[in-house]
């Protein structure tokens, strides 16, 4: 029946939202493990956003391990895919598909070649956590298939050896990563602080300054920031944990006007440690300044805080609204600031 | 004789070249002393270039103290000016001007007037060190106009009551400004650390990148940074000092790769602590960081530095190159990258 097992075809489809920190992770205390040098939180965006959609298959006929990304096959050969791959397989268990009359033993699985192919809805590498996502999605949609009974704080400890902050994009609403003391990081994973309904005023618009690959990516600057930067591990020990228990108490009290501070401030501190590596990491652009000036001018104006914003390693603007009416307003004022190019300039 | 006596004027002339701090002044521990964080080290211009030029005139004629800058009359009723002027006339001797007959007895000059002409050869608060060249220039001038026999250290002291980094424009060459530890300020003076001979092949070239006038002024911006960022202390505390050390080494002996290094992350991290300031304060924009990159990459291919970039309270570029044919170069390809506006674009 060789010839016949071979027609099957087995898979999985999953789709994963992005996650954006809002008290950063910039900085590994270990480079294989992906073991950051303080918590950090984030919040999930709603997953008919900005997503990734992953659909893994398996099949006898399949005679090695392939992905493709947005539609082009890449590399599996990186240590961060192996990792993902190598511990869902430990993980996984007997599959038996009563409907297309497959069965798949436990010992099946380290045989078995599996196909990826993944979309991201928005531009990758351009500092919107598309990796964050994309292992997300490619670890839970691996589980799934090979029936790997993992809770998700277990999946999000193996998605993180994929990208750090990509255990935080197993769980909704606002999620924080604790970055544990174990060594061997069986502690540092992601927790679920609130779910998706507890703050589900706010609201979230991006504004994409560019949707350019960023010049520096995050592994090798992080990197860069732990080598040479004297101000990050300040940063680390001295003020991030306190801004963490600050950050946990706003979300809880879901009190704008600290989560909005502490958002802000965080983002600026993490591209102030950036600036500060040797040879210095600039993420944000004139453009991404004047997003900043225009928000910090609103909220003084307005004698508390409307918008939070948040920049990842990248120009784009990540703008937290406190609610419909205010974000509708953001919009507005966006518009007026950046007005769309008219035909005649898109065709010169 | 009084008729003829309001008819005499005694004037003098003074030039102050502007310096260019390598280890950063940012952040006062008083506000009306002006005394900082931190120690800091300049190099101070050649006065044939960016310089001051202030002429100093008394007359009995003269009813108030007034004050022209670039032609335009500014107030002098800010403490700033108010101190400089008090400290001068407090220290105030007897002079005698043979030539033209005129006697001013110590006494006289609390009752005399003064009438204060300055102007910059280059644009005035735009993160060139303005009011540095300013203060420096019109404190010297005063103390001739007025025989106040202080030496350079003593009126440095009085210098920076004008402004900070005023008190490291008395002198040429490399200059520290040492923070001191009275409460009072006595100890808060400039040395010098190296005369304009000891290393005078290096050369520095400024490029403007907007002659404009900065949004947030470094008085208002180190106060902001002082009072809300959470590295300020750290950098002034654990950083600078050691950095103090190590460039007064470089300087000592003559070592550019050394100097560059220190002189450029020092900048960036004062940058970096601007960023951290809430609201963020930006100097730098894309042109300045472009300008960094350009020399990065510069000193990386070339396998040790071949210029040094320091940006003070604004966008533009003060680029050191370690000798004559690494300037002409730096400005080849500075003009490659930047070329100057076709005469069709200016006249747009």
């Amino acid at each position: 029946m060789a010839e016949e097992s071979q027609k099957w075809v087995l898979m999985v489809t999953a789709q994963t939202p992005t996650n954006i920190a809002v008290i950063k992770y910039w900085g590994k205390r270990d480079e294989t493990l992906i073991l950051p040098v303080n918590d950090s939180i984030s919040v999930t965006l709603d997953p008919e956003h900005l997503c990734t959609t992953t659909t893994v298959s398996v099949s006898p006929a399949f005679d090695q391990d392939r992905m493709w990304l947005n539609g082009k096959e890449i590399s599996l050969s990186g240590g961060r895919f192996q990792s993902c791959l190598r511990e869902i397989r430990s993980r996984a268990t007997d599959v038996h598909d009563k409907e297309k009359g497959i069965k798949i033993t436990k010992k099946d699985w380290e045989k078995l070649n599996v196909h990826i192919a993944s979309y991201n809805n928005f531009p990758t590498a351009a500092g919107l956590a598309s990796s964050a996502a994309g292992f997300a999605c490619l670890v839970f949609a691996l589980a799934k298939l090979m029936n790997a009974n993992e809770d998700h704080s277990q999946l999000s400890a193996i998605a993180r050896r994929g990208s750090g902050s990509a255990c935080r994009s197993l769980y909704g609403g606002f999620v924080k990563w604790i970055m544990g003391k174990d060594e061997k990081g069986t502690d540092s994973l992601a927790v679920q602080l609130a779910d998706e309904k507890h703050w589900d005023e706010l609201v979230i618009v991006i504004a994409v300054v560019s949707s350019q690959q960023k010049e520096t990516s995050s592994t090798t600057g992080m990197r860069d920031t732990v080598e040479t930067s004297l101000l990050l591990q300040h940063r680390a020990k001295e003020v991030v944990p306190k801004r963490i228990l600050k950050m946990e108490e706003a979300i809880k009290n879901r009190d704008f006007a600290s989560f909005a501070q502490l958002a802000c401030t965080d983002s600026n501190q993490f591209h102030a440690v950036c600036l500060d590596t040797c040879p210095p990491i600039f993420y944000m652009n004139d453009t991404s300044h004047r997003i900043i000036s225009l928000v910090e001018k609103w909220n003084c104006a307005a004698g508390t805080p409307q918008v939070a914003y948040t920049f990842d390693a990248g120009p784009n603007a990540v703008l937290i609204a406190r609610n419909r009416e205010t974000a509708a307003l953001l919009v507005q004022k966006l518009l007026f600031c950046f007005p769309p190019k008219s035909d005649a300039d898109l065709n010169r």
